[in-house]
């Protein structure tokens, strides 16, 4: 796909000028300088010649076919160039030009126009506002970009770098900044406005492209939020990773919702998970990006989380060592056999425990030390730490220490603690060794092969699809009929009917109704009225706890009536709600969110104090497993309290679990009438004795 | 101080060879290629003369006055060798040379012969096993390090950095790191095995240097850490800031700790905890060590939060955005004034509010930018974002800009996303422009400055010397007298003793006196076993809560002395404490933990699951004043929960704020006796209702 668009046999520029003080003359003089190898058009009303072209008032008189058009006149001229290109049979065009839907009503409509020009004639647009694109294999350089004016390694071996960028100024930063640290590229796109190809189809063409081994990715926004997510998955299977940059979270503003889970569920927090549970690797700034996708390029991804660190300074082992443990990695105490066989060839001022500190004055200990260490199995992965500041070490030892690292099996990162020189960074390039020169880079760039090792495995792992449950024909109607938001009792019968089981309770009309309900399920009881004007009973004074008799029960139904008519005069009152005393334990909140986006998502925490004030929650998309379930819980900050803390017996984890892979079904199966759900409190049990949903509420999807 | 080290008018190098095998060889080698300007002495008894200077075979055969004498021989001819030179009458000595306490029993019996000659003979000591110093002013380059091969910029203009650090590695690749980013030094110091002069000497030495602005420490451990606190106290009132990474965290293991406080105030906080206090700024790799020193190096500290982002790249603006933002700056939005008058000179295309995007077309509008907003009181520091890939625009609007930030008074960082051209860091040095090109680096710089402005404006308004209480005799006795662990009835007279009141309680030694207890303060009571052999007495079984009448207590007294029998058959019983049961608040814990190193610390936290699970607790040396408590309390995670959370009304703040000042008041005035303190439980009642200290231990300090 989009194999024209990138590969082009030929290509009209649509402005081209001899200088370069417009865009058209910057992106024809980029195709000149880069040696663009096809048949090039300029267009150009108002010159014969260009740069020694013969130029051509329109796309038509070319009388050629022609593969690809670039454009960058003004905008008020371009839907008219697009139509000329779609009647000269031009499959793509690349748009420049500003002045679209970033611009105000008037851009907004000539981008409108584009759409319409694309839908009649079939035409696929890149852009507009965009800055083109660089293939760096065959060396199209479709763009104004200054930044691709460095060598770009074309004719050497490796893993290449794909990028996708929302912004043209940072998807060739990328490839400026890569290029130095001799990372290589296959294409640079930026997408412009994405009037009709997205960021998505960009990607699916770099999954599609076998010279493309890593994606990186600059986001703003989704096009097409499921699409980009069901290609991450597709990415993750066909082992090409995705590092992205998802910026913009800071003006992502929290959802207006009704529920709690609605509330927490932020888009930042959705967008995150969803990205997350699609196996793209997040960055958070250029470095990070550029470390992670050259840990790509150049290790398998690991499991483990068990470092040796082998050095010659012992100040920046011991630093490093600080740096792996912040980001939860492990340096094991080296066995004693192997300690013995490094102390024979380090100085005895050295260290041989892990951090391995083969000083300054160790010969040849790097290879020494890799070949004793390479088949520990404690061990998934080795940090070199040297300077090469100057390049004597790396001469002597180079080779050896190269052939090592190609067999070891295991990733050995490389950290230059002074500035490579330049002798060092041309022998390290022919010994096919990257460096890394800064000690965050280099831990973050193992943290990123453990990412996505372990998402791999998940994903090999995980119950690729449970069985959905249907909700019953009465659990729909819930939904589609009826008000807004959902009462305590209409939410517990849609868990009912979705199978989650809620305890005994009887909806009463009137007091007298409310005692036999009492009578039969036997005192003390709980008293709530139900109103889908009061969803927040508690401050509206419509709840009455461990009532113990007829007459507290009698005075309380009362009470409730007048609370609920002083706080929401208006409120329609279905009646109240009797229920037994729920049996204490963990207090839980679990639910489900239903984003424009990204789709369903459920919900946990812990419950009262901890998701008012601490906001210890975790969310996954629909649906879950039971592992990932477990996870979930796992990962909350307050999971001390489900194993059990200071002697108290651990809850009933596994019902806690099942309830939220029992949500993630019901998630799925109402995705188009369910907005959010709260199931808040629960009491998780002690282990055994499973749970008690104590309320729930429920929010419709509008229609 | 250190003049003589640091700026010697001659030098001895002692094991001085020809070559640069050996690292005699490299340091006499080093010093010629960085043209040191003194007298030279090359001291070897196996040549008659060295690289073109006469050899002599001993220091006293040099004839001439010394001012300082390098040692590269092997360690057990050291010794000997230093006492000639004391006898020559050379001040100072720094010894390369490895093999003391680095490297087993025999190192350490030579290390201790070095300690001994020095204080026989007055004869100051760098080293041992040390890389040496490079003064970059007046280039004396006393050290066998390759990585200061590069131009020392000794007679540019701007704020020094001086260099102290425990890794010889690590300084010197800091330089050599720093000056690529046009950083400009002083001194460069390697403390080595510090068995004489030590990091604060060096320390000190550069806060009496008046070339040196900015210190930059790498720390693995402190030799004095409280010399290192004075001295950082006194950095901070003289305005040159220190920035330290402080490594080894992951091996600082949890103290040995009888009390919850002890547990909590592990070495790796109360470290950092004393660095913060004394207004050290810490950093965690290198490139943060060195953004941070580009920042002090180049602007004002700001106290203020508040950032304008002005970029030519709209998709770097909206990144460095949320990289601002995470890291708690804010980007109010520009004023409609302001905004119409930018409008004016930047495409419609681009933004106003802020970030300003200026697109890459605007032309001259950072500088007109920046003069629309110097003077927004709403705004305290700029970052211009552009691509120096390429100098035209700096070349064009480099001199205008340049001049502007000169005049504005508030800091204006610099970030290019692209790698500068070298001609543009040609341009930018002459401009007395610091380009970042990390976006992380330049928000990390930004926080610095934040940080170190903090810091000042604190010790400014802070309450200097808080009136230290002394303990009273009585209560001295309590903490040397007795048992090493304090009963609750004599942890609670400590406290009553140094004015922090308790609740009326009695120590009943046997039931009838109990009930007297209980008749006087009225039922219901709580009783609790004393014994020092119980200091968890929850865990013994030795309360009874809520102990409503006659009948209740003497079953309760009987049973609570069986369970402590039960629990641990040895344990000195002094009686059971009768108190009042206490009303309900937010329950907290504080307390004191008495530092090997750093000294008295205060500690608060939420009380109960908090503690227990979250480790919600935060720390500050004593003397703690009034707005260093309330600041310690706001800074809780649980903070709502005094603050008043879902309608309840706030807790009495003042109060427990009172409490940790006295706390630490009886942390200092005990220093000598008193280890760790818990109070815990506190409740602390509504506002003006004051707080109740339910329970309390002590441990005494071992003598």
């Amino acid at each position: 796909m989009l194999r024209n668009l990138f590969s082009p046999s030929s290509i009209a520029v649509v402005g081209a000028t001899a200088g370069a003080a417009r865009i058209g003359g910057k992106v024809f003089s980029t195709l000149l300088a880069h040696k663009y190898a096809g048949r090039l058009y300029p267009v150009n009303p108002s010159h014969s010649e260009i740069s020694g072209l013969k130029a051509y008032p329109s796309v038509e008189a070319i009388g050629q076919p022609v593969d690809l058009a670039l454009i960058a006149i003004p905008a008020g001229r371009v839907p008219d160039a697009v139509r000329q290109c779609a009647k000269a049979g031009i499959p793509y065009v690349v748009i420049f030009s500003s002045g679209f839907a970033e611009e105000g009503e008037a851009g907004k409509r000539l981008q409108a126009e584009l759409d319409a020009i694309r839908r009649e004639t079939g035409i696929r647009i890149s852009g507009p506002n965009a800055e083109g694109f660089f293939n760096a294999i065959d060396c199209v350089a479709a763009t104004f970009s200054p930044a691709i004016g460095i060598d770009s390694g074309k004719d050497r071996q490796g893993k290449r770098i794909g990028v996708v960028s929302q912004s043209g100024g940072l998807g060739f930063a990328l490839y400026n900044r890569g290029r130095r640290e001799d990372l290589l590229f296959s294409h640079i796109c930026s997408v412009g406005n994405q009037v009709d190809l997205e960021a998505a189809d960009y990607l699916e063409a770099m999954l599609d492209d076998p010279q493309t081994g890593i994606i990186l990715m600059y986001a703003e926004s989704f096009k097409s939020p499921r699409r980009f997510i069901s290609l991450a998955n597709r990415a993750a299977a066909s082992g090409k990773p995705i590092v992205m940059a998802k910026v913009g979270r800071s003006t992502a503003g929290q959802r207006a919702a009704a529920s709690h889970t609605g509330a927490i569920a932020g888009p930042a927090v959705v967008c995150d998970t969803a990205l997350a549970h699609a196996g793209v690797i997040q960055a958070h700034d250029q470095d990070q990006l550029l470390d992670i996708a050259a840990g790509l390029a150049n290790y398998a991804p690991i499991t483990g989380n068990r470092v040796a660190i082998i050095s010659t300074s012992g100040g920046t082992a011991v630093w490093l060592t600080d740096t792996c443990e912040a980001m939860g990695f492990d340096l094991p105490e080296i066995d004693g056999e192997r300690q013995r066989r490094i102390a024979e060839f380090i100085p005895a001022y050295g260290s041989t425990a892990n951090p391995v500190d083969i000083t300054a004055q160790g010969v040849n200990a790097y290879a020494q030390s890799l070949e004793v260490l390479a088949d520990a199995d404690y061990l998934d992965a080795f940090i070199v730490v040297s300077s090469f500041a100057h390049e004597a070490r790396l001469r002597a030892e180079g080779p050896e220490l190269a052939a090592i690292v190609k067999r070891l099996g295991k990733p050995v990162l490389f950290y230059s603690y002074t500035v490579p020189s330049e002798g060092s960074r041309a022998l390290l390039r022919d010994l096919g060794i990257h460096c890394f020169t800064s000690m965050l880079g280099c831990v973050r760039a193992l943290a990123g092969l453990r990412t996505y090792g372990q998402h791999l495995e998940r994903i090999a792992s995980s119950d690729a699809s449970p069985a959905t449950l249907a909700l019953s024909g009465a659990g729909r109607k819930l939904l589609t009929a009826g008000s807004a938001v959902l009462c305590e009792y209409e939410s517990k019968a849609l868990l009912q009917r979705s199978g989650i089981a809620c305890p005994e309770e009887h909806l009463a009309t009137d007091v007298e109704l409310a005692l036999a309900a009492a009578h039969r399920l036997g005192y003390p009881v709980a008293l709530k009225l139900q109103s889908p004007d009061l969803p927040h009973k508690s401050e509206a004074g419509a709840i009455a706890l461990n009532v113990r008799d007829d007459d507290a029960l009698r005075a309380s139904f009362g009470r409730l009536l007048q609370n609920a008519r002083e706080h929401a005069p208006e409120a329609q009152i279905r009646g109240a709600l009797v229920q037994p005393m729920a049996a204490r334990g963990v207090e839980m909140i679990a639910g489900i969110v239903n984003d424009d986006e990204f789709g369903p998502f459920v919900m946990v925490g812990l419950g009262g104090i901890y998701v008012e004030v601490l906001k210890d929650t975790v969310l996954a998309p629909a649906p879950v497993d039971k592992q990932t379930a477990r996870d979930m819980l796992r990962s909350l900050k307050g999971w001390p309290l489900l194993a059990g803390v200071r002697g108290e017996l651990p809850a009933d984890v596994e019902a806690m679990a099942d309830l939220l892979v029992d949500l993630s079904k019901l998630a799925l199966s109402a995705e188009d009438c369910l907005q959010e759900l709260d199931v808040n409190p629960i009491f998780v049990h002690e282990q055994g004795k499973g749970l008690t949903i104590v309320d729930a509420l429920a929010i419709r999807r509008p229609q």
